[in-house]
């Protein structure tokens, strides 16, 4: 396996796949198993999950799902480029009423996990909410936190500098490089003691 | 390095360190290198940092921290176990509004990054806020969103199925192991398509 830096770096959150690709449950249970390994904040563990490697529920849930918002003139994958499993992240309010970061700490551990194995990913917050419970019949105690779409990636990310006029938006060059900014570890690091 | 599974479930939260083995400004910023790379929503990177492995800045920032509330009788580690590295994650109000789960995403990195190379750490939310900000001299438009302590580990943790009666409360046995009960993953995933 490369080295633990280099697969963060290799962890670019990734839109368009191979949907010629399958996944399967066992896939993704596999990859909730890794989250059910993480911290949880006063480890109560209210995350609950429902995974998807089905085709046609696959086609509902990408229906419910907005895609990167900033570039403008691409409303998500064509057919052929969609995920082929996901992973519904859920909060169940009958265990806690609050879940501060957990599913930050999950989502990640997930995807890092996925790319670990050749796979991809990426995290969506804008959903389709009503949509989605309705498909999925998702029951009024669990709030949906994430939906994580995967598949095997047919999609180059690039992390470049942000540069002088500060801008963050991601954009594609001619070639379909997904380029994404990242600030400068200067910026981020205030102060060192 | 070990396999991403065995990082995963190797990286359990630590609150006992060497408090001989020193940590570096390198080491820290490396981490917070990781968290460079990582998702954030809509890519706004409002996240910023402040690092310490100084010995008397860590006893302030030591002393704003409070420790496993379920260890009732353990008010946290004595001197020489006590982390010799913070890493405190601040949301920057200036850059975004909201945080989403960015944190998690950036902490859950950087302490599998520490994990990796032989370190530990715990995330605290459990904060005394107005004294840190004193201390660390944190300006009003940083939200102090969790910090991170870090050392070499001198505690082992265990993972544990929840039992019968539910009970998700970490605990120390007689040999100081430290016990943390999980879900078991046919409780996490409601369904499967």
């Amino acid at each position: 396996m490369m080295n633990f830096k280099e697969l963060v770096k290799a962890n670019r959150s990734c839109r368009r796949f191979d949907n010629n690709h399958p996944l399967s449950p066992q896939i993704l249970g596999d990859l909730v198993d890794l989250a059910r390994h993480t911290a949880s904040a006063a480890n109560k563990q209210p995350l609950k999950y429902m995974v998807s490697s089905n085709p046609e529920k696959n086609d509902q849930i990408f229906s419910c799902l907005g895609w990167a918002a900033y570039l403008t003139d691409w409303k998500g994958p064509e057919k052929s480029e969609q995920p082929t499993g996901y992973i519904v992240v859920l909060g169940d309010k009958s265990v806690a009423d609050k879940f501060f970061c957990d599913h930050g700490i999950a989502a990640q551990t997930m995807l890092l996990g996925a790319r670990a194995q050749g796979l991809g990913g990426c995290m969506f917050a804008a959903i389709n909410i009503k949509k989605l419970k309705g498909f999925l019949d998702i029951e009024d105690h669990l709030e949906v936190k994430l939906v994580i779409a995967l598949g095997k990636p047919v999609e180059t990310a690039q992390i470049d500098d942000v540069g002088e006029n500060g801008d963050i938006k991601y954009w594609r060059d001619k070639d379909q490089i997904h380029h994404v900014p990242k600030r400068k570890l200067t910026d981020l690091i205030l102060k060192s003691w």
